[in-house]
């Protein structure tokens, strides 16, 4: 049986071995916390730092091909792999320029691709000579993740709260839509495209709301979206599944936000709502076999559970009975010890022929079910 | 987290996993292989013997709940944890009664359960005296499954070919069709009955071919098969997922066949063709959780993979990619190291808004994928 590794044992990891399961592979995870959500899901886990040059080597050494499930992890240790013959999905080549917001913006602009303008800013300093550059977003080269690391510059006074350490500066745009498209692609090159989603933000917060599959949008815009996406993959030439995360403006301009190259939380409702999951289509990817059939069974909506604000300790899901109720409601807990607030603690994906009902029911499940402490 | 046992960790035990990976859920198995498809699945994996006493009750000793995954189970250790407050699905009084063919049948009657006239068999000489009542089916009171234990006995010579031990001798029924229906029964009493299913079994192997959900009959017969298989779960007082097999003969009379108190393989198509699966639905069970949505999200069909006659050793899927490339099909390959002749290595699911397709893509299936040694 091919052994595959995953670094990374969080709820896409775990996500990842229930899908795996379905085929005959052998997986492994890497992950610092033995009680992480894949840990007891896998055919061998290893407790060890994904960061960590020596640790990544020695988990990869053994195996036949490794993922990831966050981007954050040693990328010398898979240049080495690589070299040794260890696949890598994806290549450490396309996850250094995605991991470091600069090399990611610079990538985008070398290959054409529309993305907002932006300014490389190396400090503090520097980025409070810019004010001819807002409004703005400030993303640190590295270390952001879920919304860490990104700071809006809308005045003058917000120049001097900026981070000071080596970031992007990008012009705000003025967002009608947020888009993902995830694509798929293998080896030979071969792409398969999910139908593009709509992530309908809290405009307060900014942290996802829900997300509707298929977006609603003018085929034009989507063709626009899937043409976009695929010549960031392509440009990426790496094997795997990546997330590419879009804006639309008003006038129906579209331009990349940023890409994941992974499995991805825009992708979740897949498990139910499409022949093929994200998850099943990676395994595809790696196990060598045809890519599967990205078409919607249903059109589907996705809501994160996260930890309620002031809640801190072992997890309470209240509500979940009701939510349990619903007729088309699908439910994942990931299984994780302690809430925080703002942590990913579940999700929940409905299904329904008609779109309509969607957003309806995705508020609701967002007013029944709440992440307590206990 | 509530922690589970499931006896057990074959196929069924590792789907089980797989569905428990959705809720916050500790599961614990006990199988006597630790390469069993479910034994890196779980939180724990416990080696021992789920028909020996001892290793039963100290597997359920610390636990909150037990179910199994096959019959043969010391049903003396479950009643003694029951005594002791741990939960079971099924209970061990309903177990009891499936476990013995001939209990089994003096159930039926009973409850005055329509299934075929029988009679009971002590040993061979028994048998032999019974050239009245056939032609007939000899079944063992204990240790038939999957076929074995079960004899045809169409001719007077056959009577002398039977088996020498306790058994049922059932009048022959023609069977013009033979129906699954599974059924979720929780702690309160409340069922949820999944649409029948058609199982079409080879006329010469007598193996199942394969089935399609929902079964083709007419409104008034289904109604027959759910009042009858929800007499036969009412009457077995034990909460749990229960698979009832049915005949249909030509006048549309309805018999019970026999009754599994647990998943089965006539509900894997359960897994993508309906919003809760038989999985998800004993989980909502055991974690006291709403009965989940039996409804069709489409019509599907299911067909085994069995280990190809002649061929025993290191599985391979031959035609595999072929079947992945179909636009429907799921896969399910159990991760069995070796494969033998009839043995369940997997399974493929076909989706279809046509149901008049899927009996076509059904025998695609078989013709296409090969279970072989390598």
């Amino acid at each position: 049986m091919i052994k595959v590794g995953i670094l990374g044992g969080g709820q896409l990891g775990r996500m990842l071995c229930q899908a795996a399961a379905n085929y005959p592979v052998e997986v492994h995870i890497m992950e610092n916390d033995p009680y992480c959500p894949a840990s007891h899901l896998c055919d061998h886990f290893v407790l060890g730092d994904i960061n960590n040059e020596e640790d990544v080597y020695r988990f990869g050494k053994g195996l036949d091909a490794l993922t990831i499930e966050i981007e954050s992890v040693n990328t010398e240790a898979l240049e080495k792999l690589e070299i040794e013959g260890i696949k890598t999905y994806p290549h450490a080549s396309a996850l250094k320029i995605i991991k470091n917001k600069i090399l990611q913006k610079q990538f985008y602009k070398e290959q054409e691709i529309p993305s907002s303008i932006f300014t490389v800013i190396d400090n503090l300093q520097d980025l409070q000579s810019k004010a001819d550059f807002i409004p703005a977003i400030q993303k640190m080269a590295t270390g952001g993740y879920d919304g860490r690391g990104v700071r809006v510059i809308q005045t003058k006074d917000d120049l001097n709260k900026g981070f000071d350490a080596p970031s992007v500066l990008e012009k705000k745009i003025t967002i009608y839509k947020e888009i993902a498209q995830l694509i798929a692609i293998n080896e030979k090159g071969e792409t398969a495209l999910f139908p593009a989603v709509d992530m309908i933000f809290d405009p307060l917060l900014h942290i996802l709301d829900y997300q509707i599959s298929p977006a609603d949008l003018p085929k034009e815009v989507l063709w626009k979206i899937e043409a976009i996406a695929l010549k960031v993959v392509k440009g990426l030439k790496s094997p795997g599944i990546f997330a590419v995360e879009l804006f639309v403006d008003s006038k129906h301009e579209v331009f990349v936000n940023e890409t994941a190259p992974r499995v991805h939380n825009s992708g979740h409702h897949t498990i139910e709502g499409n022949f093929s999951s994200q998850f099943d289509m990676l395994w595809r990817i790696i196990l060598g076999y045809p890519l599967g059939n990205t078409e919607l069974i249903f059109p589907a909506a996705m809501v994160n559970l996260l930890g309620a604000e002031g809640h801190q300790g072992e997890a309470s899901y209240d509500g979940l009975h009701e939510v349990l109720k619903m007729d088309n409601a699908f439910v994942h807990i990931y299984g994780k010890k302690e809430t925080r607030p703002g942590r990913k603690m579940g999700h929940v994906t409905l299904l329904c022929k008609e779109k309509t009902d969607l957003a309806h029911s995705a508020h609701k499940i967002r007013q029944i079910l709440k992440v307590n402490s206990k």
